[in-house]
């Protein structure tokens, strides 16, 4: 018998945000694996830490994905590939694996990567988790989409023509992964006359979180977990940040 | 000393998916407020039922906010004053209240009209929940989206124009409050030769979930709780449904 995967979804960031299940089967599985930046903590390992306390609950073996940061695409495929091999070796023992997800596991999630390389040889079950949107959302105290409007979810690193030509259609958007691109995308909501539609979350639901106004930011502190939401045309400019 | 609201997500189905920090505060609240049909259950308050089991915990006081079904503005709106003026009662009498929320609060939720009638007045607190779309996408094995891609979810009310416009724009897609539109959607899916991109997951992490491609749905059967994943172009037809 081999062991199943589990793809747990923890959440965005506050450890309170994962589901009873995720926690269920964290405590249930002698073995997690995580992904970390090369040098570097891992924020899923973090996010799970208050519930993992020695003594408490027997300690499961820790597989760390070590990953690239940025975008080496040779090194990152090496890297998922030797975590994939390092966990299908515990399942082929029988042991499963909770491989745990910031947000959620479907959402520009790392573990698609995972799931691609074992879900045709174990049994996987996918557990979905509190996205880094509805938690920007609940932070930032904005519904994201009301009726019949549409969302789109938008990633930062696209070039600037392309950001432009979907913030123009009037939707409610959130812009992902900022970090770097900050700049960017404060200049292209500038020349729509979006400033006062947009708002900014940084580490929502986390220690460090702040919700600002995006003329309010700097752009040399921007992380990469952190999101603009764009209110949809029709709607008010948005109120002021207390 | 006024009370506190609490908008509770509740997550799209499975008890389990409740989070911690949500499960915490339904304990901790002497009042408990969901949405209803003008008939019938209320999905919201079915979910944490096993949580609220007589004799475990203390029977919290329950306000059923009574919601027209379809589009009928006035008594919706007529609805919610009512809603939220019981919950405000209680507030004022220092008591806490969760109102609970399918899903996420902010995510195409009922939460929101409750927030624009007491925000201003009172402490309010928003839960963010795991969404229907994470666990639609958990439940078919699907990524949602990954890398650079763009995730637009759009609800299936839009006119048909409109529906095509945006699925043609190669992006991956999230379909959503189907019901009685599944047949005007799966004819533009048609149209734009998508049918093979598309998923169908009815239900998801609910007792009676569906997984199905597009074809193989009796549009006669399908609940609002419905949604089709179509998948990013460039990307591959999805696999068979096992």
């Amino acid at each position: 018998m081999t062991g199943t995967l589990y793809g747990l979804g923890v959440g965005p960031g506050d450890p309170e945000l994962i589901t009873v299940k995720a926690l269920r089967l964290l405590r249930h599985c002698p073995v997690i694996a995580y992904p970390a930046a090369d040098e570097g903590d891992s924020l899923a390992r973090a996010i799970v830490a208050p519930y993992l306390v020695p003594g408490t609950t027997p300690p499961p073996q820790e597989i760390v994905l070590r990953l690239p940061m940025r975008t080496d695409r040779e090194a990152a495929r090496a890297g998922y590939d030797r975590g994939a091999a390092d966990i299908a070796a515990h399942l082929d023992q029988g042991r499963d694996v909770a491989a745990l997800c910031e947000g959620d596991p479907l959402f520009f999630g790392s573990f698609m990567y995972l799931f691609d390389r074992l879900a045709g040889r174990y049994r996987v079950e996918i557990v979905p988790g509190v996205s880094s949107l509805g938690a920007a959302a609940a932070s930032a105290g904005l519904p994201l989409v009301e009726r019949n409007q549409v969302l789109s979810v938008i990633p930062a690193p696209l070039p600037a023509p392309d950001l432009e030509a979907r913030l123009r259609r009037g939707d409610a958007c959130a812009i992902v992964k900022l970090g770097r691109h900050f700049t960017k995308v404060r200049a292209v909501l500038g020349d729509l006359g979006l400033l006062d539609h947009a708002r900014y979350v940084e580490r929502a639901t986390m220690d460090r979180q702040r919700v600002l106004p995006v003329r309010a930011v700097d752009p040399g502190t921007v992380p990469y977990f952190s999101l603009i939401l764009v209110a949809a045309r029709g709607a008010q400019a948005l109120p002021e940040v207390s």
